[in-house]
This record gives C-alpha cells, sequence and structure tokens, in this order.
C-alpha cells in the first residue's frame, strides 16, 4: 500500500472554521464607524475570513492566484456539444498568451494566472503558465462506463491538491477556481445530480449555448449516468464514474487549499460539481469557500442550494475558466481589508445612540 | 444676469451615446474567444462603456476617483434620525484619516478619494483630501420650508459639476458617487418619491436603522414634504425644495462627468436621487451611469425601477459613502478590459460550430 498522497494528506489536516475568530470578526463589526449590519455580505464574509485565517481581523487575501484546469471529456463525442475536442487545446493556448476571457478577468484583479494539464487529448506546447499534470488523454465516455479508473481519480485530486500548496508557497493567499475543457458541462451535471439528489434535467443546461435537440440528449446522457451509479457511491466513486479530471483536480485544489487554512472562490457549475464531491469527502470544506457568483447553468443554482452558499455575484455569466469568481476577489479582498482598517465609532468620536 | 455656470455648462454638453461605439462592441463581443453571452452583464457593460467613451475597443476606465459629498440637513434635528448632527463632521475627519468605509473600499480598487464639504454645519479643520465647497452650514429643515434657496441649490450643483471636471483634469477615468450626513436619506426619500410618482411610504427607509416609530415620524415627514411641491416642480425645483446640498451636488457631479464622457458609478439612495434629478433635466444622463448597487434602501429600488438601471452588485448593503459603488468598479474596469484584450476565436483559431 503506498503512502497517502497529497489529497489524502490534505482532507486530513482540514478543520472547522476558528469560531473564537468568526466571533471576534462580528463583535469588532458590531464596533466600527457604521450602522451594525450596513455592510450586508462584507459582514459575513469578514467574519468567514477571520475563521478561515484563524485570526482577527483575517489577512487581507492577496495575491490571488487562479488556477485552470485543463481536461477533454470522452462524453464530448456522445452529441452533448457541438464543438469539437481540439478546441480545449487552442483554449488553453489562448489563455496562455492571454487572450483567454480568464486571463483578462485576471489581470482586471491582480491574481496570478497558471493552467494546470490535468488530462487535455491532444499534446500542448510547453508555456511558461503551463503546467503538466497530464493524467490522461481526456476522460472515458461516461455514456458507456466509468469516466475514469482509481488511479487516474487519484492522480488528479493530487495534481489538484498540489497545484494549491505550490500556489500558497509561492505567496498566494487566496485561490480561485478556473477550468476549461470542451463536455465538461455534462459531468458537471451528472455529479451535481448524483450528490445533491435532484433531477438530472434541472442540473442539465446548455452550457456553450447548445440548441434544443442537443440538449434533449444531454439530459439523456445524465440521467442515465447517474441511474448507473451504483447504490451508496461515495464522492469519490460519483467523480470518477460520472466526473472527469477536471473536476477531480477541482475537488483536489479546494481541499488542498482549505488544508493551508486559505479561502477558495469557486467559479459556476463545474467547481461546485467538484465543492459537492470536497465537501462530501471533507465534510465542512464548504464554510472555506466563498461562492463567487451564480453562473447561469441550472446545476450551478442546484448545487449553491445544497451546499446553503450565496454568491457574491450574479451577472448572468456563465462562460466558466474562473470568470465569475475572478470578479468576486475584489469583494473578498475588501471584506477582509474592512475588518482589520475601518476606524471605530469609538475612534471617531462617534457616540452611538440608544 | 450672470453667465451660466458649470453645471449649466455640463448639462449643455451631454450628448447621446455614441451608437456606432456601441453597435462595434456588440459586434466585437460577438467575435471573441467565448460563446457569444456568456459573460452576461459584461457585455452589455461593455458595449455602455465603448457608448460613453465613442470608442471600442473603450479604453479600461482607470483610475477610478470617489468624491464623498458632505452636507448637513436641517430636518435631521425633526426627529427622523437618533444620530446627532455633529457626526457629519466626525465622519467627514475619518475619511480624511483613512478610517471610514470608503476610505478602506477605494484603496481596495485604486480609487483616488476626495471630500467635498457643500454644506456641513461646523467647522472642518483643512486637509488634503477635503476639498471646502461649503454652500451653507446645512440645509433648511424640509418640514417646514424649502431646503435650500435658489442660489445655494446653483452653487451646490455648481459644486458637483466642477469636482467632477476637477477630478478628470487630474486624470480620473471614472467618477464613483458617495455622500456623508447625518439625515440625508430623507430627503433622498422625498426626492424620489417626488421625481417617481412613487408613494412616499414606498420610498423610505430606515436609513440607519431606525425605529419604527422614528420610520413612521421619517415618513409622514416625507409625505407632507411631497404634498407641498408646487404642482409640476421640475426637477432642480424639487431638489431645492425637498432635497438637499449633497443631492444637488452629486447631480452636478453626475452631469458633469457624463459631459467630459467618463462614465459615473452611482452608489445608494442618495445617489440614486441625485440622478432622478440630473436625468429629469439632462434626459438621457442615466445611459452615461452604471448603477453600482442594489441598497436595501427601498427608495433605491424605487429609482433604479424608473430608470430602468440594473445594479452590478446585490450585497446588501446601505451604508452609502460610495461604499456599494466602489465595490463595482473592478467589474465595470474588466467590462472595458474584455472588449479589448481578448483574443477572437479566430486569433485562437477556433471555429465555431453551426
Amino acid at each position: 500500500m503506498s503512502a497517502p498522497g497529497a489529497f489524502a494528506r490534505a482532507a486530513a489536516q482540514v478543520g472547522p472554521l476558528d469560531g473564537a475568530a468568526v466571533a471576534a470578526a462580528r463583535a469588532r463589526h458590531a464596533l466600527l464607524a457604521k450602522p451594525l449590519g450596513s455592510l450586508g455580505r462584507l459582514e459575513d464574509l469578514g467574519a468567514q475570513l477571520a475563521g478561515i485565517a484563524g485570526a482577527c481581523p483575517p489577512p487581507v487575501p492577496e495575491p490571488a492566484a487562479v488556477a485552470v484546469f485543463a481536461a477533454d471529456h470522452g462524453v464530448a463525442c456522445s452529441g452533448v456539444t457541438p464543438w469539437p475536442q481540439d478546441v480545449t487545446g487552442r483554449m488553453v493556448a489562448a489563455c496562455c498568451a492571454g487572450g483567454a476571457a480568464i486571463s483578462v478577468l485576471a489581470r482586471q484583479v491582480g491574481a496570478r494566472l497558471v493552467v494546470v494539464d490535468v488530462g487535455v487529448a491532444g499534446d500542448l506546447p510547453p508555456h511558461p503558465l503551463l503546467v503538466d499534470r497530464k493524467v490522461a488523454r481526456g476522460s472515458a465516455d461516461l455514456c458507456v462506463g466509468p469516466a475514469l479508473d482509481v488511479d487516474q481519480t487519484v492522480l488528479a485530486l493530487d495534481a489538484g491538491a498540489e497545484t494549491a500548496a505550490r500556489l500558497v508557497a509561492d505567496g498566494a493567499r487566496l485561490l480561485v477556481t478556473g477550468e476549461m475543457g470542451i463536455g465538461n458541462t455534462t459531468p458537471a451535471a451528472a455529479v451535481v445530480a448524483s450528490l445533491t439528489g435532484a433531477d438530472a434535467s434541472r442540473c442539465t443546461g446548455r452550457g456553450t449555448g447548445i440548441d434544443d435537440a442537443t440538449l434533449a440528449r444531454k439530459t439523456d446522457v445524465v440521467v442515465s449516468a447517474v441511474a448507473r451509479l451504483p447504490e451508496g457511491a461515495g464522492p469519490l466513486e460519483v467523480v470518477r464514474r460520472v466526473g472527469g479530471l477536471d473536476i477531480a483536480a477541482l475537488a483536489g485544489f479546494v481541499v488542498g487549499g482549505a488544508a493551508l487554512g486559505v479561502p477558495v472562490v469557486v467559479d459556476g457549475v463545474i467547481a461546485l460539481a467538484a465543492l459537492l464531491v470536497a465537501d462530501a469527502h471533507v465534510p465542512g470544506v464548504r464554510h472555506r469557500v466563498v461562492a463567487g457568483h451564480r453562473s447561469t447553468e441550472p446545476g450551478a443554482t442546484v448545487a449553491l442550494e445544497h451546499l446553503g452558499l450565496v454568491p457574491v455575484l450574479d451577472l448572468g455569466m456563465r462562460l466558466g475558466e474562473g470568470t465569475g469568481a475572478c470578479l468576486a476577489v475584489p469583494v473578498v479582498q475588501a471584506a477582509a481589508r474592512v475588518v482589520g482598517q475601518m476606524a471605530t465609532l469609538g475612534d471617531a468620536g462617534v457616540v452611538p445612540p440608544g
């Protein structure tokens, strides 16, 4: 038997939030130079960040780093998307060249960007932003069998956890989930349906913008994939059978960040599927995560409701890559900054009424 | 008759959005390396910014500058708020010292911050961030007569327009509205009710968090102030009679920014009341404005609906000072960056399906 890998070690390290730090942040908010509660969600986020960091005030979680996990999916060839699989590699190249949406948004918020190849089908030329952790040339088609074997699943989980650890070792204090992979909303929908118990039809959406016939086919694929899961399959078995390499790596990334006490901002349906896996395997990991935005992809809302998470942004976005989460970064950083940098009513010489 | 002031000159300069630039931004979004529409509101904002700038791609609107207009309100002494009026001056001092919420959030988004005294009751010590444009030591009590006289109204409008011009001359390319002033949600509610036709009770909220008895008194004040307006009072007469110096200055600031082709991000109910004044006086100025967030103060939602604006953020905030608008700044800047910096599908070597 081999030693536990990065994912297993990280999973064992995730503890509950520091309740004393949460309480201290809430108490401090009651003293700051503003009416209590008037900063709304920023006050909740500030308390959560204190609980994650185990300190009040929490350090401002900067700089941020975005990890884009790229992988292909066998199911993409089963009529669930009109885009050819080689687009994944082309989008990775665009991302490395600085022209993908996530490239642009990462620059806006001052975040470092890395792309981790955990399973792109084609060969990718080396690039300084690209990390080669290719587990396979895409997953198997989940229409006809498990998407991954056990070894592949573990390798992807470990690649995610190790990416989190490396980014934090390099200085990142906030992690942002990203992904690229033609076809990846299909396994995401299957994972969401499996782990929430919601109807597959409620979890399946139009992804890049597919037509009605393709959506019907995609929904059938998701329904039958979920139906073929063994009774009582655990989260790692779910991501193995109906998920994919990007989703497994993202689950590892979330757990890896949580283990290191760094907040993780999650993006849309792919990341939320991964968070469902992570939280079912490591209960409570969700409390160390901020939902960056509400994707219009329906499975995202199903997952958010199941996890009890309220997203920071709701901008009608559904691009993925980490774009929605990235835009939430300044709000999260602001929440920490408020706790640590605002004057109190006393400092301002203001005596509250009543 | 005196020469037209800064506000009148600015009002005459505001034109419609550049339709060709709007169309070019929309056309460019259809070519970018992403599914069309997948960036949701960012795509709309990008087109709006192109229309405001008269250029596609629009320049990234940075740096931002926040102007906090500080003023007192005679009505504060009529039982609409439990906070003593001298808190306004103390909060201005906290803002200048870097400890107000808006100080902290402006730092987060890299925005310059100035505080413009257009009507604080007390004397304020000089400070590098503080601009003295004091028109009066607070407005008159709108319970018993007009809040302002005609000259005061013009001076406040001009102070706002001139502040916008000065900030832009100093390099700002995005303006953010801010305000401070004990009692200012009462005149804001009265202005919103007057200019939208909505029931005063729908426009009047708890401000800093007043109790039921104070809310009832405040609502009565708003109802009777609106009822005393002369039939057919225009927007400048409305802000004079039931508004205040901060709201008038903010109206001038919005028009001043619009005249210079710079987007203005507006905050909560005070700023939206000012925008209602500005847009009624200069029809269409709303198209040069981005609603930064949805304040929980009910008049904000009434104003947003009347103006047809959808806010960028909805974080349950109601602090004012410009805090909600400030947090929207990175999203607005990102929208411009996407239009100008993303690769096209062609650049990425991707042929869209269908």
